[in-house]
């Protein structure tokens, strides 16, 4: 499949697509536009972010914020507390365990549980 | 990170560098050029690949043979025996897990220990 493509098929901002899996973890596509993703944290769980396309605010507690732009890959271990979040439209590539909650310990109105993600 | 830049640090044509982990997951990059990958399998763990830049020709076995290009995405579920190749360099990122060695069931001259892979 091409990401572009897919991504095509994707309208709502902060709802992640499950469009693969490799064992334990989810392949997911997500658009972001705004800052409705809540500050969270996964426990124990490592989440990667990769940008196909745009640019996302990386925040993380007690850090100075960065800027990820297309083509950069950033994993945030499990424990951090960060949110991100872009002024215009950005499309990721999220790699997530099965069982991790994209809004972690958090749950606000963006928070769609994995079965939605389907 | 940025994919682009750290693969200018790679020289070795099908030699997978581990640039990061999510939980049981390793990320790795790795450039290809010619078909010295063997037909092999991973009898239960899924690899996913993802082109960066150039072609890669996809072969699984008593399949049509496919080409993935640029922002292609495919996922090769446990058990099934596959090889891939490319005339031109081609750049791409694997997901794979822990265990995984990338020539599965074969040894030949391109196989790498994962500790080679760090």
């Amino acid at each position: 499949m091409n990401l572009t493509q897919k991504l095509t098929g994707i309208s709502d901002y902060f709802s992640p697509k499950i469009i693969g899996e490799v064992n334990d973890v989810y392949i997911k596509l997500a658009k972001i536009k705004g800052d409705k993703v809540p500050w969270h944290t996964h426990e124990t769980e490592d989440e990667l972010f990769y940008i196909i396309k745009g640019e996302l605010l990386f925040e993380i507690e007690n850090q100075e914020p960065f800027k990820m732009k297309e083509g950069d890959l950033f994993i945030v271990k499990g424990g951090i507390t960060h949110r991100v979040s872009s002024k215009a439209e950005c499309h990721i590539m999220l790699i997530e365990n099965k069982t991790t909650l994209h809004t972690g310990n958090v749950i606000n109105d963006i928070t769609t549980p994995i079965k939605n993600q389907k």
